[in-house]
């Protein structure tokens, strides 16, 4: 599939060039005509002779921003001067970070906002340990917690390498929800010292978002950190990705009118999104879901599934899908299918698979950056096509859930995040697309939709006072 | 020891009072005349019958605040409305924040700092680790991490109770070197619990600075951190204090003349910040030096010693100080020494004692908020006085000290922290005194004084690099 110049791999060139002749129009041709996209050209000094131009590029990838400048270079009389990565300039010194809110001018203000005047707000808090969400940062902060062992599609990257991400998520966390998010990335990927370390660090936040954290070990840790902890507990990459699955595909079920219990769902995948994607369209009611994994349906009586031990994520799929005892391959699965949710690898349907599938199927093909199946060929057929990807429409992203959600939880104190709030805010999600919008090129909204992050909030936090028997909590 | 009215005791009080008569200085009068001290009046609305006045009451204690409210009830005509405590005001919600360097405007501002552009820079970072320190907030970010078992004066509150000082010290570390701080407050108190923790979320940081942790336990924990990390392992109120008192102990000699190595020293304390101050004095050149804790002098043959383990923080004392074999009390111990440094407990000397050490004695008494030696008695025959209030000239604060100390430690990118660059902080700051400044009542300058910080990171910052070989590191 081609692909088109990204602002990803974006740079900025700085020129010399004589200030007559045909140059400037030498050099946008040069960068067109190998494919790069000229997004900006700015003259940053003129003199009699000279000009000096910084053009900004978008290329494909970090060879062809490399082709490109070596053809500017060969243009007469151009001097190249620095080139700058765009992405990398953003993320120089790291992308986030900590301010103060109050000035500390002068010795007042400074006994006021540490000794002495502090003790008694420690004292405060001693008294009464539930002050702490009045008197210090805890009510709106976040902790964004990573072992680096499965970071974006790169894999195990480790700790230092994941900063990025996670500092990018406390970017997103304040932009979308005003919620103070700190990145912790772990030097350790054993789960019993994760649990323990999570456990200790929790009294500075009131919530824990988990991010890119390998399956199986991702499941456990979740679990057993929401046993321990009075404050929420949400792995992203499982609860995220599928609550944005469940909204999607809600609507995209109003596009062509079928019902969620009727459908037939066959996913691609049963790792940490799989699973938690599963889970979920089964609480909102889907019947008939078979998945399939890299050694194809996945069925009670199949070999490697008879020996494995009860408590297994696999297994758990047996015992809770597939009630018509499908056995094969995924492409035999998909045969008839309503729906085709992959989280997974690209390129394992073509465009006869999703042909075969029912009529006005939905495809998600979600795997990044190559999906599943092609969506240019899956629209052929297909009613309804998603990808992951910003460069098709209906994209599937976690923007549009987490700061939502973590919103709604920390305005309404939650103890606890459970399967009735997601379920509200897929479907709050769903509900900001009006019937007048909706459309197959329209089934999830924009991530700059500035309706989304209040929709989201609102239903979870309903959703969370519920579940804490109706107390309102005091103040935010 | 009368005690002025504290702004960290200070209170807002809405009043109605009779816009005609003699009400507002009534208002004045009472609250003058109770001892309370108004720092504020506004009139915040006025109709022809009435004013309404906002005045801001400055008072010695919570206590002490009430009476003061109370008085004003008394008043012919006063409505009495809401009373905010000031110092709460400024905790409520918190008192720092996340920032994001950069808007998220647009799906190009989304792709650079988020997917898919963040993949190149975490790659970056997996193939090249030190690029964490120029591509992500490691290079600025220390962790203020506390268990809250030693807060303040007020011993083992917790790590919740313990967060307003920990956001405190973040925002101090942003007023005053622009360094982006977070607080890590600790739900365990297990040395090796720690220990793994601390190693464990090393990576997103550029250095630990402990807080508030109690003694023993904090030796142990910070010897064990600094052996296995490669970031700079700080215990704030060890050698934060040990410093600044170095620095004023250098100044006090100045002004009355005596060499470091010539004086004879007591202190009185044994815990972390005596240990750490007894150990830096002696790094500095002291060679009388003796320790009183609360059993009296500690010397090799004392009861409590002879039995200790080889490896015991007060066998360490006995063996390293006391070279004349002084035993007895505190009291004696005092007696023609030159010195006196308290970090223990209120009252334990009186001017008499004082009286008894040799000619231009220096005093330093730090026991926090009552000194070992009431300083105004003390002044009768000591020729430098300092403690660690803010209400008398000379106070030993470590805001003095551990900003500018991390700022060198960042600035030069150092994996440790070492006794040289204590040394070298503790002279910078004496430093910043100038001989026409120096005098009994100004050995250590304001906490606001803007030549502190970038001295101590200057001096701490070149020590590191010469610690490292004097290879310069690239960029801050």
């Amino acid at each position: 599939m081609a692909t088109a110049p990204s602002v990803s791999y974006s740079m900025t060139v700085r020129l010399e060039v004589p200030a007559s002749g045909t140059a400037v129009s030498q050099l946008t041709t040069a960068v067109e005509s190998h494919g790069g996209s000229v997004t900006g050209l700015d003259v940053t000094a003129s003199g009699h002779e000279k000009l000096r131009i910084d053009v900004t590029i978008a290329a494909t990838s970090t060879a062809h921003a490399d082709e490109i400048v070596a053809q500017l270079r060969t243009i007469e009389g151009v001097v190249l001067g620095k080139v700058s990565d765009r992405t990398f300039l953003m993320h120089l010194g790291g992308k986030i970070e900590m301010a103060s809110k109050h000035p500390i001018r002068n010795r007042d203000d400074l006994s006021m906002i540490y000794t002495p005047g502090v003790a008694r707000v420690c004292m405060a808090i001693a008294e009464n340990p539930e002050d702490a969400r009045r008197l210090t940062i805890k009510r709106n902060t976040v902790a964004v917690v990573t072992d680096g062992s499965a970071v974006l599609g790169l894999g195990n990257i480790g700790p230092m390498a994941a900063m990025p991400v996670m500092e990018g998520k406390a970017a997103l966390f304040k932009r979308f929800a005003d919620i103070d998010a700190w990145p912790i990335c772990l030097d350790t990927q054993d789960t019993d010292e994760i649990v323990a370390i999570v456990k200790a660090i929790a009294p500075g936040f009131a919530g824990i978002n988990l991010e890119d954290i390998s399956a199986p070990r991702c499941f456990e840790i979740e679990a057993r950190l929401r046993e321990a902890l009075d404050i929420p507990v949400f792995h992203d990459d499982q609860h995220g990705t599928a609550i944005v699955v469940l909204a999607a595909l809600t609507n995209a079920l109003r596009v062509v009118n079928k019902g969620i219990g009727d459908v037939r769902v066959v996913m691609s995948g049963a790792g940490a999104a799989g699973t938690a994607i599963l889970k979920l369209l089964l609480a909102a009611g889907v019947k008939h879901a078979v998945v399939a994994d890299i050694h194809g349906v996945v069925h009670a009586g199949r070999e490697d599934l008879v020996a494995a031990p009860a408590d297994s994520p696999l297994r758990w799929i047996a015992d809770n899908t597939n009630p018509e005892g499908v056995t094969g391959t995924l492409k035999q699965a998909v045969v008839g299918a309503d729906v085709f949710i992959g989280v997974s690898a690209p390129n394992l349907l073509g465009a006869e698979d999703v042909a075969a599938m029912a009529d006005d199927a939905i495809v998600f093909a979600l795997a990044n950056p190559d999906p599943e199946v092609d969506p240019a060929a899956a629209r052929q057929t297909a009613a309804v096509v998603a990808t992951g990807r910003s460069d098709f429409p209906n994209q599937i992203n976690n923007v549009l859930v987490f700061p939502g959600v973590f919103r709604g939880l920390l305005d309404a104190q939650s103890r606890t995040v459970n399967t009735e709030m997601m379920l509200a805010a897929a479907t709050a999600l769903a509900g900001v697309v009006s019937e007048d919008e909706l459309n197959p090129n329209y089934i999830i909204p924009s991530v700059f939709n500035d309706k989304v992050a209040g929709a989201v909030a609102g239903a979870v936090r309903n959703a969370a006072k519920a579940a804490a028997g109706g107390q309102a909590p005091t103040g935010r």
